[in-house]
């Protein structure tokens, strides 16, 4: 038998706040950062060293020692535990840790504590992966429809989606899975689109080249942040406009600065650039209020999700007819168990996932996520396209590949999550070698 | 010039899970625990000792770390600041602290650095309070409409209630705020319920005696902890109706275990007891299952609002009709800031507010938010009751007073917050003496 022996989470942030790289209209000073979690086990992994799992959980800087420590506390149970039996039914872990009342009660299942336990089942889903031999799509799309239904986490969903209606989902995709995989390595992998653009510290000549080489690179869709000055906002969309043409998709994220109302006078003004979405227009947790929003600016569409706290305001804003494009994200959701129910209500509504990415290691997660999605759930590509940051994936072992704006499909086992462990320790805050110059 | 020269913040757990105090269908053993705030200044306070404040946010247990250390970096912007300064305007010192973009995405505005920004706030309310010699629910009371709505936090909020609005709700009540006050004076204070009887881990015996106690001291509303079988329940339920009778009021508290249609079903069974309301019938989060819940089961009451994370859900609560009453938090919610534009949105949709308390301290909080209301918001006691259970007071330094089912004005200046040196000593995690005993 093989156990379990070490937790440790490492506080790595990456100070991005220097070039503004990431700067939108709420989020102007971010440092990118993880609450990377290490779980090491005395089990012998495929490749002959210690089979270990890597996962981790993004913030934007000051409180990722919050994240760090939260999800120590939430990840301590594990030591001692069976490999097998624990990766054998993840379902169970997920639940038995999220039971704990006592941290539930700091959520329940939102803000700090949820975070960490994105965190904590991320490194446990990359450790099965690895333990598989498989990248992490490939270990789900071979699960079983009733496998996978079984590690989704449903609670407080069943008025919106039953277990068996959830099956009935899987189980109509399952015999043509294949044929997408198929389809996919003949595509060059999943279509992506460019934020790396649009950053509102940025200047017009940074915005115009950027923008120029996006469309070179092969990206037909492109996002600009705006909501800060409504006449800096009209100005650099008429740039966007110049340089991407009318035939390319603009989408525009406003990071969650806007009253409802305002949102909707402000958006009046930008819909002559024909944008395919508005992004977080108001509070993430306002499901009435996007969905008002929806009503008044369409044909623009509404998307949002990145801070999409929980399954439970997923399952509202679909509920509500509240987003056109859901855009959940990969370290905040509960890893798999959460994330798969999400994506089992957006396909019962008919609603396209183009999953958050950028920040730091999110683009590695989110490309296994939307492949799986494509192979074993909504089966479309339509009105789907994945975001892609060219940021700080040089720090990842098996960084994601981006051709001809589509992301390869992943090949090395596990969920993309193992950061190098020189970019750890010099990037370890406030202790290593880049902090303390 | 005085400042702000010292954060400290203690970490005070109760072994409460010894006794099963407070035990119910999601939380089975709580640790009742505050993260406890002092704020030093070197100004003298009314009664020579230096003005201090003292605040905190309640959790139940694990975790109540992770608060201590989110309202230390909360507050650490705090130090060397004037202390006039800061207190004359608390509206801007709540904006600039919420304003902090790295802690704001770790919520945003829920979760761990929500409930530390409660702390903090609570903090410098008590300590505005104490250098205006008032009791907090006086200073509160004395101060004009425009200088209420300055300090409220109507952001996100403006498609439910305008700043005209909520002027218009406060100068409605000026006129006549000196007749109320007479009016709680003369009833003996503040209506209040009492929960302390029907906790799920109580015997049959013992719950029969604290009912019929309960009773005697005057209360004329309990509440019973539901939702872990419902065969017990039943029986539990006769019980409560034997002892106290048809015409005292019920309420029952499922605390988020059931899903939607698993609530409406289960509710069937329990309405023959008439209960008031439903407290918690499901996911705190889910606005349109608490609509969904309360359309099934009228004319019994769905309440909710002890895991209500910020105001923007009680704005969807109310717009979607999911309540027949809120039960905001005073220590989940960010303090007077945020609890303001909770109780005006209230009005303005004619909900009543009826405080969840009880935990370690929201008893001595929620007093002086209820009878702010009565006397400059609602203007209105009917359908209202504040919970008060009768735990841990003994630790306070101006604990709250219960006569005949009314909590009786508080008269000392402050919020009541303060906890007794030696009860914070004794009951530090992990070094107090009744923890390493």
């Amino acid at each position: 038998m093989s156990t379990i022996t070490r937790v440790r989470v490492h506080d790595v942030r990456f100070p991005t706040s220097r070039t503004l790289d990431g700067s939108d209209a709420m989020n102007k000073d971010g440092d990118y950062s993880a609450a990377y979690v290490v779980l090491g086990t005395d089990a012998a992994g495929p490749d002959g060293e210690p089979l270990t799992g890597y996962g981790f959980t993004f913030t934007i800087g000051r409180g990722n020692d919050l994240c760090v420590e939260a999800a120590r506390q939430r990840a301590l149970p594990l030591v001692g535990r069976d490999v097998d039996e624990a990766l054998d039914d993840l379902g169970a872990v997920y639940r038995e840790l999220a039971a704990d009342s006592q941290l539930r009660w700091l959520g329940p299942e939102k803000g700090v504590v949820h975070l960490a336990m994105a965190a904590v089942m991320n490194a446990l889903w990359d450790m099965a992966a690895r333990r598989a031999g498989k990248p992490l799509w490939r270990m789900l799309v071979d699960m079983t429809p009733e496998q996978l239904v079984d590690v989704a986490d449903l609670r407080y969903l069943s008025d919106a989606l039953t277990r068996e209606e959830a099956l009935a989902i899987l189980r109509a995709a399952e015999p043509t899975r294949a044929m997408r995989i198929a389809d996919l390595e003949a595509r060059g992998g999943y279509p992506c689109y460019t934020t790396s653009a649009g950053w509102l510290g940025y200047s017009d000549d940074k915005l115009r080249r950027l923008l120029a080489e996006a469309i070179d690179e092969g990206y037909r869709h492109v996002k600009l942040k705006v909501g800060a000055d409504l006449a800096e906002d009209v100005r650099r969309l008429t740039i966007a406009r110049e340089v991407i043409g009318w035939d390319a998709a603009l989408m525009i994220d406003a990071n969650q600065v806007w009253d409802v109302p305002q949102a909707i006078m402000w958006m009046e003004h930008l819909a002559p650039f024909r944008p395919l979405w508005i992004e977080e227009p108001t509070s993430p947790d306002d499901v009435l209020g996007h969905a008002a929003i929806r009503r008044a600016v369409a044909p623009v569409g509404v998307a949002s999700g990145e801070h999409g706290m929980n399954r439970v305001l997923f399952k509202q804003m679909f509920q509500a007819q509240a987003l056109d494009f859901c855009q959940l994200d990969s370290a905040r959701l509960a890893s798999v168990n959460e994330i798969l129910a999400v994506y089992l209500m957006a396909a019962k509504f008919g609603v396209p996932v183009c999953p958050h990415a950028g920040g730091v290691g999110l683009c590695e997660l989110v490309q296994h996520l939307s492949i799986l999605d494509y192979i074993a759930i909504s089966t479309s590509l339509e009105n789907r396209v994945t975001e892609f940051v060219d940021h700080l994936h040089e720090h990842f072992t098996d960084p994601c590949v981006v051709v001809d704006g589509h992301y390869t499909l992943p090949t090395a086992p596990g969920y993309s999550a193992r950061m190098h462990p020189d970019s750890v320790a010099a990037f370890s805050y406030p202790d290593g070698a880049e902090w303390r110059s």
